[in-house]
């Protein structure tokens, strides 16, 4: 770019002030006033994009209500993990900022279309506090379900003025601010308990799409790599429209072709669109950033997840809380909060995760895997997932495991990292400063060693949401205590898998203890409430030191803990009831599942559940008894 | 960025290697042999990232076929003039190159996918030679009309094998490599003379879209700015599919709904799918570029234009030839060659411009509209056209236009650019030398006074494409000789335009001498095949100092020459001849139309057509007499 630089400075100009705005030294202190309330977008972003000039050590809001729009925000082509690749457009892109602390003093910011409120990238040292983030218009959308028919298996739902829609070829579609989506990925909601409906698998996902019929010469079409078959282009390949949607009266529409039970009357049918399509506003998007403190901010809603955070460290959430508005059964359109490669300290405590529509946290590093070997210190590798594309394994030296999943969960050598050349989304070229091991080959993954945290989970409410509680993928050390859960999933899901999402991270050093589980897995599927699971079905040891104690289970059904590829796992003092809450869906089911595990132990734990067999183990622990 | 680079640091060494190609020294010649053929991206784009080190003044392919994959190729985002944005792929990312010449050695490049083959940017004194560029599968599909049924109103398609297809609840998706669409576009071809069909207008563009029925509460949305009805987000909205396509037999469809005159049989229908999505594949990208030659260049077919040049100066193309491949009806699915905001000289020497979907060229500025007074000499400016997003008007010490064009098509004042902030793709910060003036106001427009070239259009083959031939929107100096025209529509057009391309630049100095234009607009448009037009409806003068000499025109039908908006036009020595070829559609049109124009002058011509009236005027010229 050189050459723009010297004959085309106009350009260059321009990228200088608007992609680095870097801000290090001790500055002033900046009040916003309410006099900026109905469009705060361009004041707020001209302030930051002087920054390198003018330095700021505090933005405060006066108390009140701010509007941001798009229209004049600031906008960069981002790619962020576990999401859509995106426009990013923000009032707040806090790019190579240190030592700010941003404090709404209690206001409230309202966003209008796909923003990312927060765009936090390469700085030190950052606190946002007072705030509460909201949408005028949800990414999602929300009716309830007035009628249903098994003669002719229809159902209706009645949405609210907040949902305008429009019918487009027998397709329901949600026309939003600068945004729409079609019914694509649904849940129930259950109005009176404002959580995911009892036994929802029944019901949902609406069944949006099926096979076509008339392919012709696709075979013709030969790919020379790989493809993934989950991504937008692929993906509708074979595909079509499963549903007819009629209007039956303004407001209210009838669903044809479902082809799960039908929906109950009175349940809200909570839906987000297609999946590749809906993650596109996270409210705190935060990358390459030492130090990042949030301190009682609310997050009512966003377009994706609460909080991402990737390649960064030391980040503390206290007074974190995530949970719906204006009666919405919905707060977050995808998981509260998330964390990949981060490392340091990572602190959620005192918050609240509700009603978000997927995980409370998922902590986890990334598999890349190995498809070039280009030399003697460098490879090829290939973003496995659509939504890791131009993931940054790590940083200069990090140590980098090489594992082969089918031999072992654990790496068989490792490297340290020298530089990574991307040299597209999918495509990087990585060098190390060692020469590659002669046992290197095609087919391996890789995934950083360094890139996982301490991680806390305390004083938090986790509850009333889609998926999972907490997915833990942390080698390091982690602790979750004083928590209260209620999930439509597992409350605590311990993976390895490397098929679909190629989240890396072998669970050690866990210790659960002192929380509550309130009747999780309330969805239907057949899983206990703490789960460890590998995807790969060997008996390879994946997990290792982990603690269970003094919790309380007040579960409807049998399943609390499933334990397999486990090496050392304490259950100690832990109360286990049947709450009544729902029928049993499970209930031949035990308490406790044990396979391919070694060094299990069960101590001073109370059994007052109605399973008929307590713990059900395999060859791998025949004597392994519960007490 | 600051941070990143200094605590992230893996990621910056990734960004310089892979955004800053800096070349600047006289270099090395390198050789690639067919060695690399099956996919020559890898080992191509390896020695272009190291150019920074080790220059390279020559790149040589042995002659030979050469594939060139996406998959680990060079991506970047990118914005492209009259393109659609997109994530651009490529293995040969000239960005900063200086002195370098490619020779294909009369090689052939085959691309697969959404790959833009060459990505000049910042970069000076640049030759391509002696290479054919074409694609595996083309980015539009091409059909023979088999049957048709007045009674049922339908129309049967049959598709060779290198289309294959799938239909989606009734909709015909054609699927390529990497990429796929849908009727969208089309037109139709008529395989004896290998062109648009005679009036294919009263058969195409197939109505793929209707308006939909079902609304509510779509008037609930408020947007605060103002929004594009044609970006990608809004003009979905109200719209459906209108046809229903069924398979009759494998490779053959049926159209059901069509709502002009049914195709003949044995034409050719060609389709490009959606207009927002199918620009995406350029073969050249040119911008910010000092200094280009393209000599003995063959473009077989690209997914948008064969060369698109932007903020670029001296670019010489002699030789460059656009024309379909494998018995094709199609080359380019857009423009042959188009030029925006560029100066110095713009050169098409013995150039072949057939069969591509769009205008042979087109040359233009743009326009920006001012929505914003920010300052003593500070404005924001948005971007009018979806495809002008990103677009920066000018250099330095510009000298930037301030029109109004309700009350002139020239600026009433003028400023020179100090520097841009591209906010976002919509809208930027433009600060002057100068203060504003005080009669500048909201709703003007600016445009670059330097941004034009001086034009030669020489030795041409001009014809069997879609649309016009040249589009001249050019104040500087133009002279288009010795070249031969046979366009659907006209074969020049002069406009100016602000309401939906927002192309600036009224045309002056335009001599047009000794071309032969042979049947044009021969799709059934009732205009002229040389037209001067304004799309604002006054008569005010836009254009200036024409001369028209010594052509041949030969027509089948009346209408040669409109003029609109002139002053100053010296049509000599022009021979109008009636072809024959087709049969004339709009009879009763005069040869000439003049209106809103003065100083008109006809010398010398000789008129042997069949129109009544060979000369029609408005009050602006009553005396006015064709000569």
């Amino acid at each position: 770019m050189q050459k723009i630089i010297a004959r085309w400075s106009v350009l260059i100009l321009a990228i200088i002030s608007t992609n680095v705005i870097a801000q290090n030294k001790s500055g002033e202190s900046v009040l916003f006033t309410t006099s900026i309330s109905e469009d705060a977008t361009p004041a707020v972003l001209a302030r930051i994009m002087v920054a390198d000039k003018e330095p700021i050590s505090e933005i405060k809001f006066e108390k009140g209500t701010y509007h941001f729009y798009p229209d004049k925000a600031y906008e960069r082509f981002t790619r962020i993990s576990n999401h859509d690749d995106v426009m990013a457009k923000t009032a707040l892109p806090l790019l190579g900022f240190k030592n700010l602390t941003i404090d709404g003093q209690g206001s409230t910011f309202i966003y209008h279309g796909r923003m990312i409120p927060f765009l936090i990238e390469g700085s030190e040292d950052i606190t946002v506090q007072n705030v509460t983030i909201d949408w005028a218009m949800p990414f999602h959308s929300e009716g309830t379900i007035v009628a249903n028919d098994e003669k002719n298996n229809t159902f209706d739902i009645h949405f609210s003025d907040e949902y305008p829609y429009e019918i487009r070829n027998e397709q329901l579609i949600f026309l939003k601010e600068y945004y729409e989506h079609d019914l694509g990925q649904s849940i129930l909601y259950d109005p009176k308990r404002e959580a995911i409906a009892f036994d929802t698998e029944s019901y949902t996902s609406i069944t949006t799409v099926r096979n076509l019929k008339v392919q012709h010469n696709v075979d013709k079409i030969k790919y020379k790599y790989k493809v993934d078959p989950r991504s937008k282009a692929e993906k509708v390949r074979g595909k079509e429209n499963n549903l007819k949607v009629v209007e039956i009266e303004p407001g209210t529409v009838r669903i044809y072709n479902h082809r799960k039970k039908l929906p109950p009357v009175g349940m809200i049918m909570v839906c987000k669109g297609d999946q590749s399509l809906n993650r596109l506003a996270p409210a705190f998007r935060i990358t390459g950033t030492d130090g990042f403190n949030a301190n009682n901010v609310t997050v009512h809603h966003a377009g994706g997840m609460g909080l991402i955070a990737e390649n960064s460290s030391d980040l503390i959430l206290d007074g974190f809380h995530v949970k719906p508005s204006h009666g919405r059964m919905v707060s977050t359109s995808a998981d509260a909060t998330h964390f990949v490669g981060c490392r340091g300290k990572v602190v959620l405590k005192n918050c609240t995760f509700n009603n978000q529509l997927d995980d409370a946290t998922n902590v986890h590093g990334t598999y890349q895997e190995v498809i070039d070997v280009l030399g003697d210190n460098s490879i090829g590798v290939r973003m496995g997932h659509a939504q890791q594309q131009g993931f940054a394994i790590g940083k200069v030296n990090d140590t980098i495991g090489l594992v082969d999943l089918q031999k072992s969960f654990f790496g068989y050598d490792h490297l340290t990292l020298k530089s990574i050349t991307p040299i597209n989304g999918r495509y990087q070229i990585i060098t190390f400063n060692e020469n590659l091991p002669s046992t290197l080959k095609v087919g391996d993954l890789i995934e950083n060693l360094e890139g996982y945290p301490d991680l806390l989970v305390q004083n938090c409410n986790i509850s009333r949401n889609r998926a999972r509680g907490l997915l833990i993928s942390n080698p390091k050390k982690t602790l979750i205590e004083n928590n209260f859960f209620s999930t439509e999933m597992e409350a605590i899901l311990v993976p390895v898998e490397s098929s679909h999402w190629f989240e890396s991270g072998n669970a050690a050093n866990l210790i659960i203890r002192n929380n509550t589980f309130q009747d999780s897995q309330h969805s239907g599927f057949d899983r206990g409430v703490i789960r460890f699971v590998t995807d790969d079905d060997n008996n390879n040891i994946a997990f290792k030191n982990i603690r269970i104690i003094d919790n309380e289970f007040n579960q409807f059904d049998n399943m609390i803990l499933e334990i397999s590829n486990v090496d050392g796992l304490l259950f100690e003092g832990n109360t286990i009831t049947n709450s009544g809450t729902f029928p049993m869906l499970h209930p031949d089911n035990p308490a406790i599942k044990v396979k391919a595990s070694k060094n299990i132990v069960f101590k001073k734990n109370e059994y007052k559940g109605k399973a008929k067999n307590i713990l059900e183990t395999d060859d791998s622990l025949p004597k392994l008894k519960f007490r």
